[in-house]
């Protein structure tokens, strides 16, 4: 590859590294604005924790186990008893590395921005009530261990990418096919709402959420502004998280991920909004929020197979399945403060399955793949989250003190409050 | 064009997108900002409604109806009779399209972002008192049809970009000169401020602005963090805005653009403060930063034509044209709660203006030019919104009841509270 | 050089210009985020004044002054008495410039950013209690002139740059060697850094913080959201001051120095997180995201020579030091609100020796040069804010009255409230 064309590959890249970076803030934003201020502090302290813990555990660990040489018993990457950090190979720094799409250093970044995605999902529906040395544990193992080892599978060259390949007598691939899944619908979102629910039926719900005569509580966000200033962001760190994973800056593929991935988020937001109004009679911003992110999580997975009209009709069913989702789980008594269930894993499935439904790759034999992935995954994701948090839940406690949980978190795990100056009231 | 030459250009202009798409953050942010914490819901969801609708409504019509094969009697673009969405062309991903500067996806894609910023423009004028409903409906209208009509006629190769031209007997241009808007001062901001101006007038003041003794209220805004940070985001967002409107990532212009207006926003800034600072004998943060933005509007038109000296003249004279403007319209009795006329209209019309007085095209012939868009483009605009908004009025109405305006349009059209955990003053 | 690499050079450039003045907004956020809501407006008003004066002064004075043609008496920018504003040289715009990494205008521009971060600074340190005049004054002199100065020492080409070359008889540079800051651990942090110390020695401490009886009083900030969002911000602003600080798009340069910047940061915020949990037995925020920050700050001089270990344990330490400083300033009884002085000074100090400790340039020799550039840089500094402070103190004065510090700096000198919707604590 031609010296000039790595160095744009690689420019592009890094700012779409930078803008996977921003979507923490995004996260912090969205959290904090849908839950109490009297836990705002510990949900700050998690999600500053959680990107820095990421991004050192990626460079000790998940960066090798993630993109391993090879795989013990089709599984398990190798790295996984061979770990000692990040290592420049002789070509990382040139054109060779990677089709010239990027150097070592940012290919290792922008995945490790990745990583710390799924724990901050987990951080959102649990919120207000978990333990914060429990939570810690919980993303040191998470992101450190199982996201990366799941990553393998598929991006890492692993058994759900090689799924359908046609291998012939002499055992050479003579067509490739596999599960696909283009920025992570599943292989992030979905590996984060998974522990979110395995999570938030350990934990149980907040004091006040399902009251003793079957009522639901609502427990209102206390700002909205930060809310929807974190949707903002993260869609504009979706430019990155989908427009970087074509991995280069081929311009026709990069452009149209960009287009398919803004159109639906505004196709999920306006969705969600209508189905909404229709269900509540009422303009809610908060499912118009979280329609937005359910409308980038269902393109995440087929962001460059898509056509304009899948992106609308993708987004449009996103948006009504927050909506619905929503709904149904605080039906099943499960209490996820800002909704990362519906979002994340049930948005993040149907991207997944919706790749072998629309676009490109579409067909019943790609469904079939798309099914088993996310099949897989979520078997692995429960009982690997259960086993976590389980532990941790028989151990050390999870759920904090029911005192603790009334004044907030902030003033007993943190000794602060978010807004010393502004008097409070109580709900 | 070089295929390396050609990701360049691309990526550029999907960064100047992503910028400019963030400026809807910037401007939901300084419209909460400068308004009262009862209303901040209701603008929120404006606001993130707009990109949406926009988005969507642009790829439906407005990109085609924006830049089309020929006109109808030279104003009509041809594409309102034949809407049919986007259609990549054969050579769209190639770098024969649009010369190499970008895609057409992206092409698309930076327009689109530009398309919603008109409604968001009317809707900080209307803030605080019009009804949701009317509000998306006049939205639909405008963004969907108006602005890219009105883009059409000089962007779109219309009637404007071509007034100048000199044809010979043979029917061949033998010099070209027209109406020139680098990135829109008249066909993005002041096609925002015509209608922000007729709405304000239909609309009526808020209860408590201009008072029956005839002293004019002051309805101090509730969040001056969220306003400043709007115009850092929309500062920021301009760095696309008009280095995107290179149209390719070229060195030398983009770089210019850059630095013109950085400067002209530095000096508007100044300048408003320093003549509020003289004129009320206070250091108003609201005017410094409405004089930013106002710097950034006047060079908006020239940015690419203008020297380091002629871009602090220009923002320096449109931070004043702020301070006086603002006055002007509390005079007339037009209530305007974010300062959207004068910043947008005011500016928008010097801006365009200022191209035929500094820098390159300077001269008496392009002031003439200049002025006939920014006349052509008012009395379209004018008439649009009037129709548009006083059928609105005469039907559904288009003014929340009195109880609504106080209690706020928080609790009445979304049922919700942004701020539900702190104690509010009433005012 | 090649035009399309240098085109793609210069995208980048401006990308790091952008996400450097985005700093601005995260250092307005993370000042009006730890102190009082009643100085808000009064700190928005400094940080929006900083950046405006910045760009038009550093047109009008400090970039010539910064890089100049020759040094009088080796020390001071001819520039200093030739001032005429910018002046595009004749191959401003075409690959030849500055080695094809950018243009001039990109050149000014960036290095433009840069400037009025100094200012930034100090204005964290002074906050709630300093006149607005004084600081607008001390800005005005400190960014226009002493800034560039020092600049001009080591980016200019000056005498620090040159520190250690070696000359043979002829007059021939034979090797060269040097004081080495990459991006501006000293010649940005501690410039800052150093006039933050003399000016909170010389304003004394806030009402309140150092009690009668000995003891330390805690003012805690208003806004940990804002502080919060203010860290992401500038850790985001980070990857444009170092990855641009390369003054190219250089692959492998580049992205090494956004591993090695992220990487510290993380590990700087870890580690003030572990050392304050250890010595106060609290999950602090505010000290985790100073040391966030410290790390930040810790591998600016070095980014581009510093190993992925290197960069964990110089952000280690510079975690560590940020716990250590603050406790220590807060010994010697001078009043900084923010942090500013452990953050950018010390960790300054700290992240400059450290180049001679860790990395590509280890060794005594070149410890000695960066001692050699803290010690001169530090006494230049000390004495130019000594001398403007001191003298602004004794004319005009630099602290507000009584009554105004206990009311808030927001209504006296700005009229204004920054949240008037909210009632207030009292403190």
């Amino acid at each position: 590859m031609e010296a000039t064309l790595f160095t744009v590959n690689n420019v592009w890249m890094m700012i779409c590294t930078a803008l996977v970076f921003l979507m923490h803030l995004g996260f912090s934003f969205l959290e904090i604005g849908l839950t109490r201020q009297k836990n705002t502090i510990n949900i700050l302290f998690k999600n500053v924790f959680i990107i820095s813990i990421g991004l050192v555990l990626y460079t000790l660990v998940g960066f090798n186990l993630m993109y391993p040489d090879s795989f013990i018993g089709g599984v398990i990457p190798d790295y996984f008893f061979d770990l000692f950090g990040l290592n420049l190979p002789e070509n990382g720094l040139s054109a060779d590395y990677a089709d010239g799409g990027y150097t070592y250093w940012t290919d290792f970044l922008f995945q490790a921005m990745f990583a710390a995605t799924a724990a901050t999902i987990v951080s959102g529906a649990v919120a207000e009530r978990m333990k914060l040395g429990a939570f810690m544990i919980f993303t040191f193992i998470y992101v450190g261990l199982i996201y990366p080892i799941v990553g393998s599978w598929q991006w890492g060259g692993g058994w759900l990418s090689t799924l359908g390949n046609v291998v012939n007598e002499a055992g050479e691939v003579v067509s490739e096919a596999g599960f696909y899944d283009f920025a992570g619908s599943t292989l992030v979102h979905s590996v984060g709402g998974w522990a979110a629910l395995v999570a938030v039926w350990l934990l149980g719900a907040r004091i006040g959420k399902f009251k003793k005569d079957g009522s639901i509580g609502v427990i209102p966000g206390h700002n909205m502004p930060f809310a929807t200033a974190g949707v903002f962001l993260l869609w504009l760190g979706w430019f990155g998280f989908n427009g970087g994973s074509v991995l280069s800056a081929d311009p026709g593929k990069t452009s149209l991920v960009l287009v398919t991935t803004c159109i639906a988020a505004a196709s999920g937001g306006l969705s969600a909004f209508l189905v909404s109004l229709f269900k509540y009679k009422q303009y809610d911003l908060s499912m118009f929020l979280n329609g937005v992110l359910g409308g980038l999580v269902g393109i995440t997975a087929g962001a460059d197979v898509m056509s304009v009209t899948d992106s609308i009709i993708i987004g449009f069913i996103a948006g009504a399945l927050i909506v619905l989702g929503v709904a149904l789980i605080d039906k099943m008594k499960l209490d996820d403060p800002v909704g990362a269930i519906a979002v994340h894993l049930i948005c993040g499935v149907w991207g997944t399955l919706a790749v072998g439904i629309f676009g490109e790759l579409a067909g019943w034999k790609q469904f079939g793949y798309q099914a088993i992935g996310v099949f897989s995954v979520s078997v692995f994701c429960l009982i690997s989250a259960y086993a976590i948090i389980k532990t941790l839940k028989s151990t050390q406690g999870i759920r904090v003190s029911k005192e603790e949980e009334q004044d907030g978190l902030d003033i007993h795990e943190h000794g602060m409050d978010a807004y010393p100056d502004f008097r409070l009231n109580q709900h």
